[in-house]
């Protein structure tokens, strides 16, 4: 597919780790303009890229999206990219909506995870992964096309939805060589999920929260056993869907830093 | 318990981390003298130290427990001590026996498996760590005896026969703020360690071996979900019971740097 990016504008902010170039551009893909941000170290050195797929309900810039950015950029001088995916952030039909659904999901409210979660729920989301699929593979086309990236090498990093998104990116796109993966899961019967599972080969870190209320631990542990790769760790914790611990965004950026960069002498 | 410890001999060399000062010592309890060994950070600061259970068959300076001690003494400024445990190490009444059952064990024999780890010997080796503990909080009198150590904080590493020996340390002793445990399980009927464990309310990072051919997922998962501690978070790995992956040695290093440091500002 081809693919441009315009960018919209540039700035350099003090992250937590460091400075760090933030970009808002623009994906065109054919009809579509997708819109998203990229975060890099400060200065022209090449650099390899994580991208980014955000959750349910969030958007490319929502907190930790960006504070991964920010801290992969600022940090370890490893850039990433994130984008708003289909019905979400500036696509969204109904901005309100998606704010008052994360608000409802914050708080633990299991009659909304119900509602956002359920059987018709995922099965939009599947539909609209097969078409977001594509604008991701725009945008590593479109990365390849840069100097400061093109050389790679590229990850994934998607939790819940990005999980549903990058597990077809990865599973069908050997540019991404290092994937961070979680609170997902595989129900039975489910072979496209399953198939896509086994095709993955490269390490994943995969983030499991012990008492998630949208799946079973069975059927996370599923999903994590469904993994081809023979290099994979899973990070389990107790707590809700939505309480991850703080200290496995550190873990990202250290697993990231083992994969994409070179190995120190 | 009266303690007290005679040095030995005491060099400092090159870490993988940087330089390390190793002081071989022996701790006198009572009638008891138990050969331990002293990885210090260079200089005379005063400095956290990590209590180093290593596993069955092994001893106080096996590769991987003089690994981990000289990169938290050269690496981020932790000091950490190690025992031979009783009928191991400088105390085994047949070291041959030893070196031979880590060459079966390594090999991946399941039958040398069954017959190390087998219900009989697992008894003798939970008889034996009630004598043990005892060793190990004679060794916290000690430390705290130290100017140098005397502040603490303290923390437990130690996985398979580490925390058939660390979990009744940690659950007894209010002196231990963080344990890295792992590669054991809970028994159905097991009320002993089942207590022990819920009495763990430390930090805690649990290390899991997915295909642990001396346990099944359901008895790992048993202590994992007995641990008492809100804060704790498990890694999970596929492969056998010895072979933990290298990355985890960092890990365990982070985690003690997290929980044993003062914050960075």
């Amino acid at each position: 597919m081809s693919a441009r990016v315009e960018v919209v504008s540039e700035s350099t902010d003090d992250g937590p780790a460091g400075p760090v170039v933030e970009r808002r551009f623009d994906l065109i893909v054919g009809e579509q303009r997708v819109p998203g941000i990229q975060w890099l170290p400060v200065g022209d050195a090449p650099c390899p890229t994580v991208c980014i797929g955000h959750g349910g309900f969030q958007h490319k810039r929502i907190d930790n999206v960006l504070a991964l950015g920010q801290m992969l950029a600022g940090g370890v001088g490893i850039g990433a990219v994130a984008l708003d995916a289909i019905e979400h952030g500036e696509r969204a039909s109904d901005r309100e909506a998606s704010k008052r659904a994360l608000r409802e999901l914050a708080s633990g409210d299991r009659e909304a995870f119900r509602r956002h979660f359920g059987k018709d729920a995922i099965a939009t989301m599947r539909a609209r992964a097969k078409l977001h699929v594509a604008e991701w593979r725009a945008m590593l086309d479109a990365l390849q096309g840069d100097p400061r990236t093109a050389g790679g090498p590229f990850g994934w990093w998607g939790v819940s939805m990005g999980t549903t998104h990058g597990l077809p990116v990865v599973a069908g796109d050997d540019r991404i060589s290092a994937a961070v993966f979680g609170l997902n899961a595989l129900r039975p019967g489910d072979e496209e999920f399953a198939a896509d599972a086994a095709a993955v080969t490269v390490p994943v870190l995969f983030l499991n929260q012990w008492d998630d209320e949208l799946m079973t631990r069975e059927t996370s542990l599923a999903l994590w056993d469904a993994l081809g790769s023979k290099d994979k760790t899973m990070h389990v914790n107790p707590g809700r869907h939505v309480e991850v611990p703080r200290f496995e965004r550190d873990a990202s950026v250290e697993f990231f830093a083992r994969h994409l960069l070179p190995a120190p002498r």
